[in-house]
């Protein structure tokens, strides 16, 4: 069945000032690699991940599942998982034009925010999901939803001050699945460092593409 | 070089407030697909796709071009190309389980939202770069980065009260990079109609999971 739908109608100067607020907002949102220890309310991330769980999906399938880590060793374990896989990574498996493309960035393997961050959000897609008899249920567009899904909780971090660093990391998909015991329909997709900036923190210093670069008015 | 990162620090208080309010804005999104004519101001498209263009991206790349259509000749030429297509799809391409499974949303070949808002927003993901030399650059993850920005316009344009359906139309994305003259390292990701909620509007009557169903601490 269908239900009505309302929102509220903000007057053209409301909405203009909105969407400059919250363009402010986001604007300052940056990948921050240095993260305080400083504990983080449990609440703000539930509420976080609740918005993040908003997201439209294919065929309204809500195919993510955010793994939230707190436990120091745990967090020790994804380190050391991590680090091991992006050292062959950056040293074997992306190649020299990679390697190079992301100098500017300055990241390497060593991934001190893994220990140091008070939460790490791993984000896993649900490539397929189980019916009551068993079935497969196709998941559509599995990997884009989620990718929205992440999007918005980037937003919904940032609105409270919170930092991460979005990152895919390269083949380590199958050993953090084990690790946390995750069911073989779920793939890793993201690994979501979450934390106040620390005190020294420090971002490369690079500008964005202005309106006119990534948009075309007709 | 790198330059000095910092935020706001919220007290924990202003930090669990905010958080509810974000959530309390997002989850009133819907997919929406009966939008009014009502004329929307060119301002506020511009912060919004301002805002989408805060995204992290693999690399630094920035992907994405958002073409923003408000043509009412072109507007109807895009509908004319997907409803050719999506009556394609859901007759012979995408068979009778996809079909099954969408049933509950009630969608169809049939388009109206593309002639009625304001604007449409079509999304394009740029699936490698042109170097001044002419080589190609690699776009590392340029699906997941766009999608990323997708979703931070959707919650942009939440928070100024506009709606949209998200739609990856299958199929189209040749035929309306043609029409829309963009290069062929673009490739259509997702078209979105941008306007406020038609007054009858209505919207299929399903829940979303609650927290403890997408999410494990540990
Ligand atoms: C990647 C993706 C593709 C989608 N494709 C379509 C589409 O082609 N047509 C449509 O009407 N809705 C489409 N949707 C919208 C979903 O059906 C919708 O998000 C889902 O039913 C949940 O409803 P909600 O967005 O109102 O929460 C798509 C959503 C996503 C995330
Ligand atoms: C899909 C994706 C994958 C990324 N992977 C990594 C990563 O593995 N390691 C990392 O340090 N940063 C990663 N990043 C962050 C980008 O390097 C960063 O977004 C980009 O340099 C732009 O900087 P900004 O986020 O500060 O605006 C990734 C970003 C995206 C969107």
């Amino acid at each position: 069945p269908q239900v009505p739908y309302s929102l509220q109608h903000y007057s053209e100067e409301t909405m203009l000032q909105r969407s400059k607020d919250f363009y402010k907002m986001l604007k300052q949102r940056r990948s921050v690699r240095f993260i305080s220890p400083e504990m983080v309310p449990r609440d703000v991330i539930d509420n976080v991940i609740r918005t993040a769980g908003t997201a439209p999906s294919g065929a309204h399938t809500q195919p993510w599942t955010f793994v939230v880590v707190s436990d120091a060793d745990l967090k020790h374990q994804i380190r050391l998982i991590v680090e091991d896989e992006e050292e062959l990574n950056y040293r074997q498996r992306m190649g020299e034009k990679w390697v190079h493309d992301l100098a500017k960035i300055k990241t390497n393997w060593v991934k001190e925010y893994l220990d140091v961050a008070p939460y790490l959000i791993l984000i896993f897609k649900q490539t397929y999901g189980i019916l009551p008899n068993n079935k497969k249920k196709t998941h559509y567009y599995n990997e884009i939803s989620v990718s929205i899904s992440c999007g918005i909780l980037l937003a919904a971090l940032q609105n409270v001050g919170l930092v991460t660093v979005t990152s895919t990391p390269l083949n380590c998909g199958p050993r953090l699945r084990l690790l946390l015991k995750r069911p073989v329909n779920e793939k890793l997709l993201m690994l979501l460092p979450v934390g106040y900036p620390a005190q020294d923190a420090t971002v490369p210093d690079f500008g964005r593409k202005p309106l006119d670069e990534i948009s075309v008015y007709m």
